[in-house]
């Protein structure tokens, strides 16, 4: 759609916490745009936002999409519809929106919802950031794969069968999401013998990271957390 | 070893292969350190040092580590032995070696074979990269992976079998490093009836990139090429 008047939407990734983690092309975009949005849970601040505060310009008009987690997905659903046409009015008017995402975009990433309601009618460009998974590996410091290695990412909230299995059949693996699945996991790994090898890291890159053998960790753990078994 | 008057190692992340999709850390610390050191495959320029060649300051003392692609492995692990000790002169000196990777560090990087043998020995820090994971679904542009997928990474080297089984089992993909593979990748992807799904990407966020559904690309393709499927 190159040769409309319409905006571009830009979904940036900005890494996984820490300021010093965003890309060149994020901040140079960032800073650029007369239009920011981002996701924020309901109350909280946006961690999208707060990775990037102190780059921001002033003067840029702000869209936080508020998230309320708890809620059913019709809900969400709801939410990303009417946050998309909130920025279709900026782009309808040739007004470009600067979207940053925690991570990268498309990694487990909330920006595919407006990704997929937009990119139909709008130009979109798509920044690709810092994810959490290398973060983790460079946090501990620990190498993930290496040649031939086959690496699995899993999602804590799957089933302990479907962990197990996958878990089995891989070289290295990360289990993203731990927050209240945290024992779960750790009993799967246990059955498998994986326990030894396993790393556990929370909030990578941010001050009050913490990486302790999965042996030593003592729950609750949040939702910003990471197991990883490397090769 | 904090407190000691050896300098530290750092392998820093500088993404795949956009000048701009370097990170504001890697950027810091590659600038300050007194020596820079780097892969290069025989008698080419480094990939590594062409991505940040235009934030170089210049002044600094350069390393380049000469591999041979062609050679054996263990003639590979003793240019290894060799380049370890020449940075290890540099840190026991007291002088801080920025070593920049392409992509992530511990993303199937040759960075960790650094990494094992001076970890032990002298201070290393890590800074995560952009992988050309999240680079390539950003350039086509696609989602990757959302909500509880499964991710399953390949290196396009293993047996046919091996990618056959772990394609069958997973929610989302990366077929990397497919060179002289991609006949066995493609042929296992259509067996599968997963190839109206899978897009190809050559040289992610460079000038020269390349996006195509698989079923249009015409070998011989590069090694820095990938096939997603996403979920």
């Amino acid at each position: 759609m190159t040769g409309t008047l319409y905006g571009t939407l830009y979904g940036l990734g900005v890494g996984p916490g820490d300021p010093e983690l965003v890309t060149l092309k994020a901040l140079r975009i960032l800073r650029a745009c007369p239009v920011i949005a981002y996701l924020a849970a309901n109350e909280s601040e946006s961690f999208a936002r707060s990775i990037v505060a102190e780059h921001l310009p002033g003067g840029q008009t702000e869209l936080a999409i508020r998230i309320d987690m708890g809620a059913p997905a019709s809900e969400g659903q709801a939410i990303y519809d009417r946050a998309a046409e909130d920025l279709a009015e900026h782009l309808a008017a040739g007004r470009d929106v600067a979207m940053p995402c925690e991570g990268d975009p498309f990694f487990y990433g909330s920006f595919q919802y407006l990704f997929t309601r937009l990119a139909g009618r709008f130009p979109v460009r798509v920044v690709p950031g810092v994810s959490s998974l290398t973060a983790t590996a460079a946090a501990v410091p620990v190498p993930l794969t290496s040649r031939n290695d086959v690496l699995t990412v899993l999602p804590a909230p799957l089933d302990a069968a479907v962990l197990k299995e996958r878990l089995a059949a891989t070289d290295a693996a990360a289990v993203m999401k731990l927050g209240r699945h945290f024992d779960k996991v750790r009993a799967v790994i246990d059955e498998l013998g994986l326990t030894a090898r396993a790393l556990y890291v929370e909030r990578a890159g941010l001050p009050e990271q913490r990486v302790l053998p999965l042996a030593e960790v003592r729950p609750p753990v949040p939702y910003f957390s990471m197991i990883l078994v490397p090769r």
